[in-house]
């Protein structure tokens, strides 16, 4: 396989990701580039070449801060420290392990604030989320968690309850108000952090909050800090994906929309809790 | 075919109508009633197998006032009257006009407040929303369409904009918080009001209004008053269908919900629009 060859591929593996959360897509770029690093046939002066595949990994998804955040780390870390290949790919599962494990402090900070029995109500698939339930399962716990059209990642959220053994309803987006009614909690993971304390996330998760604070019920995200991003709401581009992914019929005067995420205001948050409550450092 | 076996073909056909609305499921009750006072092998004494038929109807779909008030209406008569078959079968086809014609009174009445070049967003698929929206193709305007999940109920929506040629943008149930930022207002027909203002509809017709109250747009109510019953939110009966419908994959500890009604309060409404602008005396 050709260097671009080699590019073209993890760039069409990150653009096409359409079930994980974004952390684990920053993830799987940060392990891309090190495999780069490592198979491409490239001499020593070309690290560049893996520079520019980290900005254009950076430009595919957008919307996706850890994405931003992590590859900007590393991009800064192999420009202004002149590494060589070997150290450009280490450093990048460096990020990776950093980025697991501040995944596991949210989640451990978050699993402090659910009562033993609780029911909670979840929407989407992120690794905080999976992490979560993983700790949850220790005690008796109940989710419910929403099918997430178009992409159906609630299905993936699902066969994780089912191989946690905890009791978990599956019900369509359009249920959540319903359901929330038997929940105790909300809980939903996050692609970006806004400046104003708003979140991004997955299109549905506005509605999920506006019905948990009309229930009356605390409304969570959790989340690692590196998706913190120094935008406001308007300064946001929010992927709108092919209208295609929906199986529609097509029709003459219909235009299918895709928007995959939305804002979630601030005031609708009860807390966003992350993995600073024992905070560690940037590798 | 024999009487029952005309019975049962019937009972069937409105048990597993998903995707028309209570008045159109009413109407379809009824035509078939009155098909069955003429073709059914009966004699005149036996006007109670239809009575019996009626009620059976009326149990098949409990959330369903239309079908309720409207064969209540006919057994009364039916029964009070001593009617023939025939007398009966007129009877009832009779009602599904009076029906119609409340349908489109109602229509008229929403019409009245929308503004040539509105965009309305709605949810589901209803009578008063056709007829709505063949009243507004007359005028400019814009739809917002949600497909309506798990019977995508919307793609019937979204066809009639394709025919009467109103631009439409169709979107997952799970963005109607986004998209409600482009709407002026929303509108919804209804299964049932209630004796307090709420309503009953579609599961996502409580997130929609939500979502209205939130961005502070008109939040309407289409539909005809034979939809009101006597009864308070917490002494209906919503319809839950078997969770096979949301076509998930099956997982031990999952169980799949299928909430098809839900109630929307009544402080989240706007207006409940009816054909009382012009009212008609019951047939």
């Amino acid at each position: 396989m050709t260097n671009d060859q080699l590019a073209q591929r993890l760039l069409y593996a990150i653009q096409n990701n359409r079930v994980d959360g974004a952390g684990q897509i920053a993830r799987q770029a940060l392990s891309g580039l090190a495999d780069y690093c490592s198979q491409a046939h490239l001499t020593e002066g070309d690290i560049q070449q893996a520079c520019r595949l980290a900005r254009q990994l950076q430009r595919v998804r957008p919307s996706m801060a850890p994405l931003q955040q992590l590859l900007g780390t590393w991009l800064r870390e192999v420009e202004q420290n002149d590494l060589s290949f070997a150290q450009a790919a280490a450093h990048a599962m460096q990020l990776v392990q950093y980025s697991k494990e501040a995944v596991a402090h949210s989640a451990r900070a978050m699993v402090q604030r659910i009562k033993p029995g609780s029911v909670v109500i979840t929407h989407s698939w992120s690794s905080t989320i999976r992490e979560l339930f993983c700790l949850l399962s220790q005690w008796p716990c109940q989710a419910i968690v929403t099918e997430s059209r178009p992409g159906y990642e609630g299905y993936k959220t699902a066969e994780l309850m089912s191989e946690l053994e905890i009791p978990c309803r599956l019900i369509t987006d359009a249920q959540m108000g319903v359901w929330l009614e038997e929940a105790d909690m909300a809980v939903i993971g996050a692609d970006m952090l806004l400046e104003d304390g708003s979140v991004v996330n997955k299109a549905g998760s506005y509605l999920l909050a506006l019905a948990a604070k009309a229930a009356n019920k605390p409304f969570y995200v959790c989340c690692e800090t590196f998706k913190r991003v120094d935008l406001f709401p308007s300064m946001v581009e929010l992927e709108q994906h092919n209208g295609n992914e929906l199986g529609a019929p097509s029709l003459a005067h219909v235009e299918i929309k895709n928007q995959y995420f939305e804002v979630v205001p601030a005031h609708l948050i009860t807390e966003v809790v992350t993995e600073q409550a024992s905070p560690q450092k940037l590798p």
